[in-house]
């Protein structure tokens, strides 16, 4: 009974690094060659893609390379095109609001990268119009789809921590200045005149993630710091570097159920790391906690909690990470960016919201802006909710 | 040319747990028996006890049992004995300022626990007559003295890290709730009424490791929480818990070269703990990074700091952990009591304060009061300097 | 306020094997020498001995060896002695109803070992004694008191398995049959004429981990066999074994909601050991499931149970025992026997009965009973409730 | 003196999972491709096949991939095809007594998964017809051709038990119910009314593995349970559990000496796996004891077998799991179907019975019917031997 038309999805943005790599090659092409997007009924919807871009000869050896039928450089005949489905967007954020503005009016579902805007309210406005427009609309928000954290959500959803207490992330790792060695991240990075600051770039990954283990944020404290003032950058020159490097937060968040849950976060490009992971994510409850990395977790559950003693002149000789147990993943956790797209696609076909939408998006970005202000002033601040 | 006269010492509150344990039978019984305290000069000064407290039978036995030759009841009279040299006072905390204040009015040296006094008003007026009398006095400040931070100092004061950026300390473990398992804390500890609070335990140790390893506090955010509203006591009723069972805290510390580092510090009683021990300590600079728990450290040097790769799709292949080497003990770490004893007891020979005085216990108590402070009015606080 | 009053117990049988080392070596005398019996209000009630058997030369040895001032060979003069607060019973099974019978009705609280009695009638008559005199009454039900068992006990306590499903417990090891080597069990247990047989050995202890870990049993069905018909006895001659020496049990129990649990219970003197241990036990619930052995247990929570699929011509991948998390003892798990002991002798103090009574050990009795019947007929059988 | 031409196997129903993998694949083209079945006499008897379905589009396709010469959807055809040795039948079980029916009254061979009927009266029909016939029939027995099962049996052949006691067969593993994390076995298996049952599923298989490796079964008494009674469905919907999901058995087995072997037999699909593998086997015998996996056996010879004492209150030092040594295959133990299908093969080409047949499938139909029986009266029931 389903639809045996292939869904058109125009790519915007699929020549650039990420949208190439993630999106288009470990994600979309795999669907296709497996006949399409998997539907609840066992059948699939096959897709096919139009490439959208500025530089034709790039599009031209592109769509040859992965036998591609259609690319063009016009992404306004693209979305007017009746026979276009979806289109995604890949391309830079400063023109993105203006071509999802048009998609969603044109009755197109949409999926995007983040942020989906350089301001909240333009965030916001964005969210508006596809309340506005009804259209399906989806926001990458890759981390959750990663087998660490989809382990992590799966012990919340089957009760394993009982009543959640807190929720810790450490993220960060060690970026050279430069100066001899050269840097591994761009020196806009740290300029804040540039779009550059570790609050902009990370709040609104933390975002989602709070909300999509935990629940939505209620408050938040963050002290952002530049803990190195100088840097060199990719001609080898010192410049000043004006935006902060690392930000160190604490945030209420609330469950569904009502309950408060403090997180703290550390955030830091000045860190070295004495972790499994560059980032990693521990959730304590009344019944047992959860250490996760990005592909890993483990679990305690009260069981085999050990009864420490507080006795600091007597070397420890409890093997605390031994108490460990590891969680199976159960499933075939397949690459986060395609398992998302496969969700996106399914709630396309079935005319249903997709869970992370463009209000999700707008969260993230106003988490990013209130975390400044609070550095600024020194105030924890309320985390008013975004009505449209 | 050293005093050949023993050095006598009257032992306050010894017959508690504390005091007999860590104070007497673990430093002061084994300096008497080698001699006693080693000096500058390589000479040693004998020392001599008294045993001073309420219960005379208890104190028969314990000078019996350790070869003492003097015990009594009254304190004011030892105080006013032009024999004794040192007064050390490991009794009840009410009863401290005074006899602390009566042993300085007498021209005693004291060394004392802490907290020394109920209050911060209260800590500072010893700090006063401190200085008012000039007498040595110190403070028990034992966890500086544990091998993990006697080595992070060590790296410190030798210049490996460079400029220093952060700190942070992560401490906690499960105290359970005593419903099914009894709880391995007194009930007391999470009744505000009855003076528990994990800040006021903590934060008084957190401030002069802070102030010990990198230099003193300048500002303060903290958010103190209640995660667990309803705990069983020791005869297994169920009570309220009204006192803050963890803290998450946020500093801003200035080194002796007046340059800012940022410390970030988690405790709790509700964590369970995937560390290598119940705390673990980071500090972070240009030049390298150190990993302490109370008994072992590790560092890693820029020369080995590894350069990572944000690459959140990817399985991390860089062994991180190994990363980290070990540093050397380079000494024969002994008892952190025993070995601030001998410091201390150096500076009463030699007629100078000691480092850990009580201005520092002051300071200590004025860090939990201003952290409370803080969580209940949501700013983070500037720590004025306690001028006397 | 407590009586200061040593607690005079009488032992009748200590000079046998298991009375000797068991409770009189091991439970009673170190809980002598720490002071007596530890209260609830912290304080301790001294206990002293009266030794009683048969034999006066090795009563006068006992008692001086362990320092013990009053034996005797008089056991009815013992028991109408004013001045006897407790009669424990370690002596020959065919005496005990009648020493047990007249130490009640002289209102002395009694503690014994087990079988109360020869048969099931005689066991309820004890029990219906011990509820018209109103006397504090124990039966030894040390497995229960095992690390092992304790630990699995605790994990019931604090809801860890949710609704619980099954329970399965594996007994038994190789006895040799004594033809070449020497049998490692008495050749009684092996002749049904002499009261052997592994129903009659073994139920008992069944019941009480069955009652004390789940819950009653309501219904049994029991195979009881003689897998080796000829054996050797304690002179090298060959005997028919008369009795079973295996059983294969199958029961439903009751948890205190009133659930269903399945049980099943191997137990063979003609089985070799492939397991941690001679017993082991496995529980089954939704949430959870534990292994133990006496000393040690192992939990596994639905968080991190692997999803298996049953594809036999593959070889196994999974590495399920190591998926299972040791459970921490976080107390100080002593001797099972003292530890009932210690409770038992508190229950007497407070004067209220003890947990493990009378009427427990009548329907272990009552238990084997109906095994050797449900054997026989080749029928389960519910078990009726004894009514006093 | 072999007969030159190819055996010619009409296969029906390998486009399904099953027949595809296991006896397409695995076994029937390697034989192909090494030249035949290999007969006594050293030589090869080549094989080839007729593909038989209902999709002539999908056996083209196979056929072509496999190079197979032929295929057809003509079933009768084929069976009436003079050329036709063998017909195998991997179809649906409905269909399945036709098929076979037809097929021997013709004069073939056939070769047949299980089970072989829905009834046992029909299973029992088949085997008439086959005894009337006189044709050589075999049934899928693929368990006993497991390596573990191999070796077992070929310890029961070189005598290594000495009389052999008792058998224990420990199966299951826990699958999700489908709530949270879906459920890994299909939805029909939970429901009595669609043909789901754990006696149903699996007593077949233990009828021929007890048959196999001891004797047949001479009485049974079981007890199936249903442990879960909601579990999810395919779609999440939440369902009513009908059927038994776990059954505890005990059997009595006959040796082919007359000597009774108690086997005791424990399926579940609610119990977590601490075992080596899925499903394990112990056989104990007077002389020795073997325990396998699926893969895998060891054994423990009287020479080496402990003498264990039951000490519960000491923790147990044996190490009683290092105590068993490694069965060697001895041989290249293959694929457990392609060595069925060589032997039996090898049984059509000379002309003899072989030695998994109708009856022995019509006797495990038997068991699961009786088994069911016994677990609605609470009754040990005998097995009517089945004279055809």
């Amino acid at each position: 009974m389903t639809d045996p038309r292939a869904l058109r999805i125009a790519l915007n943005g699929v020549t650039g690094r990420m949208g190439y790599t993630q999106h288009f090659t470990r994600s979309l092409l795999p669907i296709r060659a497996e006949g399409g997007v998997p539907l609840e009924d066992g059948s699939r919807r096959p897709v096919e893609f139009v490439l959208v871009g500025r530089n034709e000869a790039k599009l031209r050896q592109l769509a040859a390379r992965h036998d591609v039928a259609e690319y063009t450089t016009d992404l306004d005949g693209v979305i007017a095109d009746p026979r276009t489905d979806v289109v995604f967007d890949a391309a830079l954020t400063g023109l993105r609001p203006a071509a999802l503005t048009k998609a969603m009016r044109a009755g197109k579902a949409i999926y995007t990268e983040k942020p989906t805007a350089e301001t909240v309210a333009a965030a916001i406005e964005l969210a508006q119009i596809q309340r506005e427009t009804g259209v399906t609309a989806g926001v990458v928000h890759d981390k959750l789809y990663l087998p660490g954290l989809v382990k992590l959500r799966r012990l919340v959803d089957e009760g394993f921590f009982g009543r959640l207490l807190s929720f810790r992330i450490d993220f960060g790792y060690w970026v050279f200045e430069g100066e001899v060695q050269p840097s591994q991240r761009p020196s806009w990075n740290y300029r804040r005149e540039a779009g550059g600051s570790m609050v902009t770039d990370m709040y609104s990954h933390w975002n989602y993630v709070m909300e999509g283990i935990v629940g939505p944020v209620r408050d938040l404290y963050t002290q952002a710091v530049t803990h190195i003032p100088q840097r060199w950058d990719e001609r080898g020159q010192p410049y000043q570097a004006t935006a902060d490097d690392a930000a160190y937060g604490i945030f209420t968040l609330q469950t569904p159920s009502g309950q408060a849950v403090t997180a703290q976060i550390n955030s830091s490009w000045c860190v070295r790391v004495h972790r499994a992971d560059l980032v990693t994510f521990q959730l304590d409850g009344t019944l047992g906690s959860a250490y996760a990395t990005l592909h890993d977790c483990v679990a305690q559950p009260r069981a085999i909690t050990p009864k420490a003693i507080w006795n600091p002149d007597q070397p420890n000789t409890i093997p605390f990470l031994e108490q460990w147990a590891d969680v199976p993943a159960n499933a075939d956790l397949d690459n986060g960016f395609k398992t998302q797209w496969i969700e996106f696609l399914g709630d396309v076909v079935a005319g249903r919201p997709h869970r992370f939408d463009l209000l999700s998006a707008a969260r993230g970005a106003q988490l990013a802006d209130l975390a400044l202000k609070s550095s600024a002033t020194g105030r924890r601040l309320d985390v008013p909710e975004i009505v449209l």
